[in-house]
């Protein structure tokens, strides 16, 4: 009955891992091809998804897969600096785009990203960002329904080990995209754009490096206000101590419940490594092709995604996006709205992708709106440099408030 | 052994009835004498507080509470837009002063209060603020201590039913002090600073007003930078919906376990009124006076006072202030810095009080201190007003780090 998007994944590193419970569950895509400079991830690929009639292929580079006419449509998750020439390269082969945040590094880089959609009329998108999370779509929906008056006011903080994670030497220099602005902003920038259902106007920001040996932003705060008078705190640390999941009762980014006894566990496992190339080494163990294939082996998530603690006040009450649906503080009560547990995580981005190819449905996560949120990423170390605040430009041209197959 | 200080009180309303466990039972006070228009208040005060030897005595007007030589020291605990002649007054008197928060409503009388103090040679103090609070004096020696680095990042986040609770007509009238900038930013920029441990910079701000029928703010978010490049983010709700004591186990400001449950009861009780004359009526119920007396019925608190959730992101730890002690974030371990149960409520204040007196130890608590704190509240609703950072100018002069008896 439903005619699956077929689709190739351009870079298979950590962001398709956590995509991979999605691309290979959801019914309404199949991986038919891939690139990816590493062979053995190649070679897995095509152990994994490789069907009777529909043979998965694998390429060392993407000219060749954008040359595989199977292909509608490509999930780009290569390093941040290479998304705008792949996306290039992917209009130009006319196949629509799904390209990991931050979109770019530049907002010409965007533009450019944008334009090339545009002349090549294929759809871009940006995602998986955490703005795909259905507690915060429904929470969108929620306000957008207008009974709880306009958003006013939300308070954004996330708490994690992020930094501590193994990196590439790249994802630690922030000229290259490292740090948290560049990767974390991304996902809370947007999450609260979409909360705050009107256009930014300014960013007033401090970014914060507080280990020598991991030289670049690893925190920020910052307070975004919009238009008609609202505003918003987003605070973010990634240095691996208080942790904000304790206010989302353990649920932790990806849906699983955590075990707050493991303190320090990502600092621990990182102590053992003591040179950039040791530590790539340790990042590879657990990368796609060398780490055991989770193939045919997902457990359930317990809940949805998130990003951390995030309260919206509007003018009648507080909505508060948890992990198994969004509380509501209204004058009188206060009760749950439940979310269905997940069939498939993340589903919401393969939806809203299959609607704007199958459906020409205008997606949420456009150009546009990557562009704007990487605006106010460039907007939060910009601020942070010069001590000002600073004024933002590129956030009025706006796709449909709520998109895909909401 | 002690000689304790001859305290007068002026204005035995709800700030009074707070403070009254402490002035009841802290060993190093003894209250002798009060002033209040209202006659059932000046008539419970005697009738409470006489000993054998030492009558107290409550009169109608503040020259006669003056004219008392017994009264060594007065705590003026009147509605805002009287401290500032109020502390004219007892300085000309030759009487110490400890000046309810928020210390006046402009700077300029701010500035002449410490002018009247300096003159006249008496201490001047500005409290009970929330920064008097064990679990934030512990977490700035903690900071000061030098062990977790320098502060960089604090969020504070408090939400609360302060809007709904019964109030004077002009506790809802900015222009007269309503709101909770001057009522509650008073608390928690005072925390703030004292975490900080550095003077601010500079403010920006948004103010809310949510509710038409109560026309003042009931909510604020602020965003503070400080000399070395730290920062904080405030969030202030005064709406009784989301309560961020669930971060503080159900602990409430006045460090007692609260019921979750009590869900909407403040709203719910103004919701039998409908005139500002039956509010204040309403108010008058609880008032000292009228409502039973409380003396001999101290419940001693579970935990100390607070003012909501905080966490100060250190170079080297996060550490968040509990109503019980200080939760630590280091590297590889969390611990509680476990505080005593507090034998008498808020006895910090007396005891900085009693320091600055008797021994004099400058205070932390100054009327520089108290202004630097008005001059950010003051800046919250100018930012909020005009739309710009406001740059802060009286927050170098500052008392000493930590003073009083700690
Ligand atoms: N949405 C999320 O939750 C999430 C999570 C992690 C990463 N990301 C994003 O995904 C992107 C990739 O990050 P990552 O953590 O997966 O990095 P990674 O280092 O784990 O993986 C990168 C992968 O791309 C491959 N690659 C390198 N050059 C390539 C090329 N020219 N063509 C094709 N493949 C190439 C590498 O061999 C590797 O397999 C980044 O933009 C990042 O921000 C998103
Ligand atoms: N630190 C805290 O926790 C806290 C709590 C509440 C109030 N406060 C502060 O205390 C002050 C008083 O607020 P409140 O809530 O107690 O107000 P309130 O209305 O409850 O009480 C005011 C009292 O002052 C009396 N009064 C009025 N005019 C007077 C005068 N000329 N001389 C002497 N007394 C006079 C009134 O009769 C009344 O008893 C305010 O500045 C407020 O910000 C502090």
């Amino acid at each position: 009955m439903t005619d699956p998007l077929r689709l190739g994944v351009v870079g298979l590193g950590r962001a398709f891992m956590l995509m991979l419970p999605t691309l290979a569950q959801h019914p309404l895509v199949r991986l038919v091809g891939a690139s990816d400079p590493r062979e053995e991830a190649r070679r897995q690929f095509e152990a994994d998804f490789s069907r009777p009639h529909l043979p998965a292929r694998a390429y060392a580079s993407l000219e060749q897969l954008c040359a595989d006419e199977r292909v509608e449509a490509l999930y780009i998750a290569s390093p941040h600096q290479f998304h705008v020439e792949h996306v290039r390269l992917a209009a130009q082969a006319g196949k629509h785009i799904l390209v990991e945040k931050p979109m770019a590094l530049t907002i010409e880089d965007c533009q450019a990203m944008i334009d090339a959609a545009r002349r090549n009329a294929v759809h871009l998108m940006v995602g998986h960002s955490h703005s795909f999370d259905a507690p915060y779509l429904r929470t969108a929906m929620l306000i957008r329904s207008g009974s709880f008056g306009r958003p006013r006011m939300i308070t954004a903080a996330n708490y994690t080990d992020f930094l501590y994670r193994p990196r590439r030497p790249e994802e630690l220099d922030t000229s290259q995209g490292g740090g948290v602005v560049f990767s974390q902003a991304a996902h809370q920038v947007d999450v609260v754009r979409l909360l705050a259902a009107s256009a930014a106007r300014s960013v007033r920001a401090v970014t914060g490096r507080f280990d020598p040996s991991r030289p670049t932003e690893g925190a920020y705060q910052a307070f975004l206000t919009f238009d008609e008078g609202a505003s918003a705190t987003l605070t973010y640390s990634g240095y691996g101590r208080y942790d904000s999941d304790e206010a989302l009762n353990w649920f932790g980014e990806m849906g699983r419940k955590r075990n707050p006894e493991s303190y320090g566990a990502a600092r621990r496992a990182l102590a053992k490594v003591s040179t950039p190339e040791e530590e790539a080494a340790l990042k590879n163990t657990r990368a796609y092709g060398i780490a055991p294939s989770a193939i045919g082996s997902f457990a359930r998530p317990a809940a949805h995604n998130h990003f951390g603690h995030i309260i919206v006040s509007c003018e009648k009450a507080d909505l508060r996006p948890m992990a198994d649906g969004v509380m509501i503080y209204a004058d009188d009560k206060r009760w749950l709205e439940p979310l269905p547990q997940p069939a498939v995580p993340r589903a919401e981005v393969i939806d809203e992708l299959y609607a704007a190819v199958r459906k020409n449905v205008p997606p949420l996560h456009s150009g546009e709106w990557g562009m704007a949120t990487l605006e106010i990423c460039l907007g939060i170390l910009e601020s942070a440099r010069s001590g000002n605040e600073t004024v933002l430009a590129h956030q009025r041209a706006r796709g449909p408030v709520l998109g895909g197959g909401l």
